[in-house]
């Protein structure tokens, strides 16, 4: 007989211990106990369901335990909840959720997979019928029945992360009359305050309504309440305010937990004892930028330290590179994408550094479905090391984001991104790549040929009466520009030079960035050293109804969120 | 008065020289010299007009004079045609083509961008007024009106590289009877004979005649005629044959060119005359993965090569990294991306290399519009290098070509591409990354787990009566399959281990290999010694009609190639 290995928790994490211990030793005996119903179901695809994309839960699940012992000699135990790890003797006790009976299983190898479960604050109505979590299927299923059956049409959905914005995509997409609160002032953590204004405003034109800086305080019958003492009709609640990591059984084991909450793991994911591992959601995993542990629930890094984990019990040497955290997510017309540090994470953690914002083409521009894709690199200053980068827009911001998530794996700098040679043909993207042109600019900043100022310190430059100049051409200037705004297109300013100031700051900007840009370049080999590009240009203006008052002869624009 | 910089040829090396040098320097004179009637145009997207994606033809021309002059400060000079270097007296001889007259125009530096033109073979019919050659937008024009206003059916395409292809497609996409002639057994030399087949096969059955491993002959009234006799109706041909760098003026100049036949520069881009840089085209580049000097005629690496040479005049320095050749291709429903080298050219290089094969999912399986992809990877042996690799399927297989591009610069392994940490969300991808699955598989088969051979080896196999498993499920099984194939399901090999021979090489596939991945990873666990997985699997035999006497049960496939 060979090594017996359990694993606590049947999804990614564990699933893929299973897998791969199968893989390296056809002898061993590998159990896998999970609490629900089902193993290995796609945690991340759970809320198309309730639009329908897709249709049957029951294609969530992508192997039942008859798939896992037939293909795999792996034993899949479901409905069976471990209630205690005896270190003593290297066994668990599981209760079996069907018969209520309890058992023990010995192991010489355990795995703790428990993931993380979802918060329940503690506020009046929380445990009204009506409201739910979304952790597995059988929730899916759960919020999926109730809301047709009683044929419900205002739900309201708490919290902006990945699971609350698909959530509310999904049931917006379905036809339901959603709303969106946040207790932040931005969905979407892993993007900057101007880069998520994108997301913010792709909700808003999609009928979702959204309510920021604001938290749930009561959940009443057909409305939640909120701290600002907003009452909004809601015939069902989603709750997707965030996890916690499922740590009771590693604590009641007496297995350490970090400061972070989460699991503690040495470099091969074993826990402090030296037959228990831990993977997953529960676990703190080590930042490689941040030089800390931090946790991430994210399916890729769950699979990665799975494999790791078995590898370990086979003595197969294991390189921890620790995490950057890279994600993406489809919404409604858009995609986004990230990677690494954005500018709020790497200023707390006082990390020097700068960003550049462009706004370059997906591809180019005379092709079909051509946008422009908002781009955001984060690098360390002085070093240039890329430390990070967000993407925003309707094409493939995706592959930008995964160059960039190499390059800093790879320990790359604003040299090594300009100098990348990717493909490229006219339907999928540009000769000289956003990364190259981002990367470009940066350079341009790091060495002092160039400056910008962020789109959110317009309104204190209009108010204070900055120089702004406007570098679009007449046509485009007369549809909407800012009010104090003097136009001086691109194609005029060599003849127009004696109306640029020298002794006081300039700021240009025009639709996307590329006019302004060649403009302060030329002001600066002109001797003129006060010379800004605003970054995220017109395009981003038009982002803010925040900036409403300060633009003449455009729609105004009705998002949710006014800076404060 | 600043620096004279003249540039001979405006369309992307030229174009980027210009834009470069006068962001560098505001006061430079700037004269860029074009022989044709247009600057800055999309080269690239050429082809799109004959489907009319591109309508108009003008959208082409990206940049008039007017707007270098009004943007920039840039003369741009069309319709003059430099036809001497004065080299003794820094001038250029330049006739204006309206006028027929000539005249003499001073450099403090002069930068070639002269391009490539196409290759017209020596053979009958060749001055046809029906044969065409596509380099600008004067052609393509060209090409469009004389078949529209004869209304003409039948066309063939000499030449299966990408303007080959592209035209191909898009002339077939206008309603043509359109055929394509390629002198080599294969389309698109960037890719491996294996990877070609799915372009083939894509043509195929998108309407294209396909005729490999022939050569035009010569060119007749209404038909074209091939070495192996074949005469195909043509009332227009399109030559892509390939192009020769422009080298005529160089060489009347006494500037040097290399063996590649191309125009020889320094580090810097510097011709052998040091007030003469080349850009382009016409230019031979350094290969940083064969270490020689090649030839590679892409918009990309121009541009990189414009910039390099506008910074070295103003003293900037460059660090020249070579080039890796990426490059990719839309065609019907199918994109494709490579980049580094391919097996054939690591082969011919005489670099010790070894090559997976994988064909995962592009996103998660129950997502809309989720596909195969076929992925191959080529790396260094022993040390695991990332040399190169394809990619082609329905989904975005240019990200992932572009993951490895910036793998293969910053001098990854398969270590680090296994560990990359990339975006994941369902609509997008899948949790483990196609290039993590490579790298999975292929460092498995470097460190001897696993051992896999090519799908051209399979009628060797079949005809030798070697012992193959097909470990698909039965009802696969049937609906068509190798003939001499046994079915064991990965789900039932372990109680039917007894029929599976120790004793001589067995070969296993399943449908897109990673079941029988599965089966030779347990076998070898097992103390089985001989066990291949078939890379490729029965997609990959599926797309050969080479192997439609093998196989039982399958509708024939009609493919225009057959190995030999």
């Amino acid at each position: 007989m060979g090594k017996k290995i359990v694993i606590i928790g049947g999804v990614a994490g564990g699933a893929s211990v299973a897998a791969r211990v199968r893989r390296l030793d056809e002898r061993a005996e590998i159990i896998m106990f999970e609490k629900g119903p089902h193993v290995s179901f796609s945690n991340c695809s759970l809320p198309y369901h309730l639009s329908g994309i897709v249709e049957d839960s029951e294609q969530l699940v992508l192997m039942n335990p008859n798939i896992f012992k037939q293909r795999y000699n792996i034993e899949a135990r479901v409905n069976q909840e471990v209630i205690k790890i005896n270190r003593d003797r290297k066994t668990i006790t599981v209760k079996d959720l069907m018969t209520d009976k309890t058992y023990e299983a010995a192991y010489d190898k355990l795995v703790l997979s428990p993931g993380a479960k979802p918060i329940k604050p503690n506020l009046e109505g929380i445990d009204n019928d009506n409201v739910f979590t979304i952790r597995n299927v059988v929730d899916i299923e759960n919020v999926s029945n109730f809301i047709k059956q009683k044929d419900l049409k205002d739900i309201a959905v708490i919290g902006g992360g990945f699971i609350g914005v698909e959530v509310a995509e999904n049931l917006k997409l379905a036809g339901h009359n959603v709303s969106l609160v946040e207790f932040a002032n931005q969905l979407m953590a892993p993007y900057d305050y101007d880069m998520a204004q994108i997301l913010h405003k792709e909700m808003v034109d999609n009928g979702i309504e959204l309510i920021l800086d604001d938290g749930l305080t009561k959940i009443g019958d057909g409305y939640v309440e909120t701290s600002s003492e907003k009452r909004i009709k809601a015939d069902a609640v989603i709750l997707a305010i965030g996890v916690r990591p499922e740590t009771t059984l590693a604590e009641e084991s007496d297995l350490e937990t970090g400061n972070t909450g989460a699991i503690k793991v040495d470099h091969n994911y074993l826990t402090t004892d030296k037959n228990i591992y831990a993977v997953g959601d529960a676990i703190e995993v080590y930042h490689r930028l941040l030089h800390k542990p931090t946790r991430l629930a994210l399916a890729g890094p769950a699979q990665k330290q799975a494999r790791a984990a078995a590898d370990h019990m086979y003595g197969i040497p294991n390189r921890n590179q620790g995490v950057i955290g890279s994600s993406s997510i489809k919404l409604f017309d858009l995609n986004a994408a990230s990677t690494g540090l954005n500018a709020k994470t790497a200023e707390q953690a006082g990390i020097t550094h700068d960003t550049v914002y462009v706004i370059p083409g997906d591809k180019v521009g005379l092709m079909p479905n051509s946008n422009p894709m908002h781009f955001k690199l984060v690098y360390e200053y002085p070093t240039g090391r890329i430390l990070g980068a967000q993407a925003i827009g309707k094409g493939n911001v995706d592959k930008r984001i995964d160059v960039i998530a190499t390059m800093i794996t790879m320990n790359g700098t604003l040299e090594d991104l300009k100098d990348l040679e990717l493909t490229y043909s006219p339907m999928l993207g540009t000769a000289k790549d956003v990364v190259n042109h981002a990367a470009l600019v940066a350079l341009n900043q790091l060495e002092g040929r160039y400056q910008e100022v962020k789109v959110s310190e317009v309104r204190g430059l209009v108010e204070s009466n900055a120089f702004i100049i406007d570098a679009r051409e007449k046509g485009e200037f007369e549809s909407g520009h800012l009010k104090n705004a003097l136009n001086i297109p691109l194609s005029e300013f060599r003849e127009r030079l004696n109306e640029i100031p020298t002794d006081e700051p300039v700021y240009i900007h025009c639709r996307s960035g590329q006019r302004s840009y060649n403009m302060v370049i030329a002001l600066n080999n002109l001797g003129y050293t006060n010379i800004h590009n605003i970054s995220g240009s017109y395009l981003g203006i038009n982002l803010y109804e925040y900036f409403n008052d300060l633009v003449t002869g455009r729609e105004k624009i009705v998002t949710a969120y006014n800076f404060n």
